[in-house]
């Protein structure tokens, strides 16, 4: 049985969306240990592979997440995180700060040896296409990327591609503004050159308009320029669905 | 009479559109100058407003712009460009290379004083949405931009807002993670505290889901991730659209 540690705060929409999840999860043969206000999570009161362990609050999007995952130990992320690094649990959900639970998994889990940032990974699925997600890495945990933290990103979004999503031999891509090696930032012409000489299946570059394309299973980027990417889709798919909807009206 | 200078090669769908283009421009009562090839566009021939002036062929998308600006003085981007420094016409217009467009008339127009580097700027529309376009600037004439360049993009994107969007105090924003002054990479943080001691009417960071919310009049970035935002939209804009398709059938 795998077992997650959830989370108890922070969900946009309240406690009612974790505890849904949290029963669903259940539902599916996943032990849920969720850390949150015992109130709150009232609902999940003997439901079957769901345990409730109390802490102390959530870690807000406006608390500075290193500070406040070092002072807060009894915080439902940090209690979370822990939670997994003592083998209580196998892995971490969190629908709340994203810095904050980073934080927390980062001090609790420790990174990989050799690798020098983490990268927050999101999997793209468009309506309508089949195969396995895109995964884009990194949108957001590092602003500032050198060359070596893309060629990293790339063997790390590989890794959970095959072996999250199955792909077994992921397309590495990376994110310019033409496909050509030379087009680019510095640091992306300086990464293109290692992974074009390195072990995976690396098939250069690809542009903004690839991301839902499917032209590659692993999309990687500095954290700048990829979390614009996924605010720029989410912006773009409200603007053109509210025009489809003005128009049909 | 304004007088546009056009170059008559490198559009896309070919010389028709060119043609086209040219006759509704004088119908509206602008001045056309057109440089390219007599046979092409032997459908001008006799258009009232319409003047054709022989060149000898295109700059071609895979032609490195300066080597062929500087050595290709009869290309037709080249003549366009020299027609409107030379005092014949009052702005140029191409539908061809991008690169050898903004060199054709960085070399011949110059750039003005002080102003460190061209950008490229892209009018943003929204179907539906009322009110001017929302300028994007840099979408890609500068991969690596410093923090005064994008203070730069500010100052002229705002002109180009007023001058010829008609806003009559155009709203500024950078493009970010967040909106937080602190937020984004370093240029954007430094380029962020000297717009706020500025001149302009500044509004702080926007994020990638704010391109086409009419958050601001002028939007600006880096050429690389403003290039990654337009070509995303475009990816988006596609893939909603044939879902919506594909739901509708």
């Amino acid at each position: 049985v795998v077992t997650v540690a959830l989370d108890g705060h922070g969900a946009d929409r309240g406690a009612e969306v974790i505890i849904a999840g949290a029963r669903a999860a259940a539902g599916d043969g996943i032990a849920i240990r969720v850390f949150g206000s015992p109130d709150d999570l009232a609902g999940l009161d003997g439901t079957d592979g769901v345990e409730l362990i109390p802490a102390q609050g959530a870690i807000g999007n406006d608390e500075e997440p290193v500070g406040a995952v070092r002072s807060r130990e009894d915080a439902s992320v940090v209690m979370a995180a822990r939670d997994v690094a003592e083998g209580r649990a196998d892995a971490l959900a969190s629908a709340g700060s994203t810095g904050a639970t980073m934080t927390a998994a980062l001090f609790a889990f420790r990174r990989q040896h050799g690798v020098r940032r983490p990268a927050l990974a999101l999997q793209l699925v468009v309506p309508g296409r089949d195969g396995p997600p895109t995964l884009l890495l990194d949108v957001g945990a590092n602003t500032d990327a050198r060359a070596g933290d893309l060629v990293q990103f790339a063997y790390l979004g590989a890794a959970f591609s095959q072996a999250v999503l199955d792909v077994e031999r992921p397309r590495v891509a990376l994110l310019s503004v033409g496909e050509e090696q030379k087009k680019g930032s510095q640091q992306v012409v300086d990464a293109h050159e290692a992974l074009a000489d390195g072990q995976l299946d690396f098939v250069g570059n690809v542009e903004g308009r690839d991301l839902l394309s499917g032209a590659a299973d692993v999309i990687v980027t500095d954290g700048f320029t990829g979390n614009v990417a996924l605010k720029t889709i989410e912006g773009t798919a409200t603007a053109v669905a509210g025009a489809v909807r003005s128009a049909a009206r």
